[in-house]
């Protein structure tokens, strides 16, 4: 049976598939060796996802088979600020905290050897925020400021340190990009293609680091390379 | 559970997660609907198809959870020429008319209710072909002739309809196109990125087609639009 990636988490995780997107890029990458399962759920803040989590991951780990990894992408809601006119989403923070912690615990109790991986919200460009808002903004200031989702970074990058698990730390990697609100972002919060790539390569690099990634998982079935063109039959006699 | 649509092929397949690529879009369409199952494999005729079945589907259908649809997508591999360089990857036509039917037989006996969908080879661009040959070509000729393809294709479309089963004449459609050769191929017989929105587009009709397009498909869980911002966790009690 081919390991298992989950992807779970918000729209930021619900798009990835589309072009150039990082959950398409998993997947192309890992063919043959592992299946990307995309669990993605535009809107949800962590309350929410606590809300849905039992269904959700009985369904995408079927029953007894538990995924080598799951990607937990939460927090870019929760940091709506609350007057604003996405308020409805908002999360406090030491709610925030508290359910990341819970959301982890739920993995780690139902799959102990499931590697869990944290990702903070990208930052925000609230210029853009104010060209594309999701719900009629009438006030004129952004739902969503950078300064909130750093915060919200910094926590989630703090719960995963204290859960001794990997974080990405994508509010502070993306701005080491020069120009990073045009470049990584085409609404000043979800991900240009370049934006994708860096969500790709960062969770490539922590699966790598946590010893399931491209070169570590095997190929379930013989490479073309690996057919004998001469007895090309013979590959398939071990199955 | 989510319904699954398993993508079974050669390298036509494999590589359909890749920029622009059909299985990606198709997963992205359907995304909080169903899981696109990715099991292409590169360079693969319909007889090495029928070696390794058995555990391709063992696990893609996760011990009796039956997938909503099967796409089949062999024949570009038989159809090389068996005196030129790809020789070894041919099949006779009779033997793959008959190799179809025991793939469709094999899926119809282990679940009679998943649709099935052949798909023909693409057509071929002989001059690309000399251009990018899968190993050393000596001879000046290339591996594959459109021709070949098209016998294959039209045994494709012959098996499925003996089968009652619907079929995708991709060598018939994509000739269609304008400049096809270029419009629709990179190398003479994988997908360009138009090529893959063809197959995306046909595909998607022929899923319509039998009741499981991204119409009929239901959502999982709530989606945003239905959350009430005034009363956002009522959305999730009935869970």
């Amino acid at each position: 049976m081919r390991p298992k990636i989950v992807l779970f988490g918000d729209s930021i995780t619900e798009e990835s598939f589309g072009d150039g997107g990082w959950g398409a890029s998993l997947a192309d990458l890992l063919r043959r060796k592992a299946d990307v399962v995309l669990r993605g759920y535009s809107g949800y803040n962590t309350r929410w996802a606590l809300k849905v989590m039992e269904r959700v991951f009985q369904a995408a780990g079927d029953g007894g088979a538990y995924p080598s990894a799951v990607t937990v992408f939460f927090g870019a809601n929760d940091a709506c600020l609350p007057e604003r006119c996405s308020g409805f989403q908002h999360v406090p923070l030491l709610e925030y905290k508290q359910n990341l912690r819970s959301i982890v615990s739920f993995l780690k109790n139902r799959w102990p050897r499931t590697v869990i991986i944290l990702i903070t919200p990208p930052p925000i460009d609230e210029e853009a925020r104010l060209r594309y808002p999701y719900i009629e903004n009438t006030i004129g200031l952004p739902e969503r400021t950078n300064e909130a989702a750093g915060t919200y970074a910094k926590t989630c990058v703090a719960v995963a340190s204290e859960c001794q698990i990997p974080a990405i730390d994508l509010w502070s990697k993306m701005q080491q990009i020069p120009n990073w609100q045009i470049e990584c972002l085409w609404d000043g919060l979800h991900l240009s293609r370049v934006g994708n790539k860096v969500v790709f390569e960062e969770v490539t690099n922590t699966l790598k680091g946590e010893g399931i990634g491209a070169e570590d998982l095997v190929v379930d079935l013989p490479l073309i390379e690996d057919v004998d063109p001469k007895k090309p039959l013979t590959a398939f006699d071990e199955l």
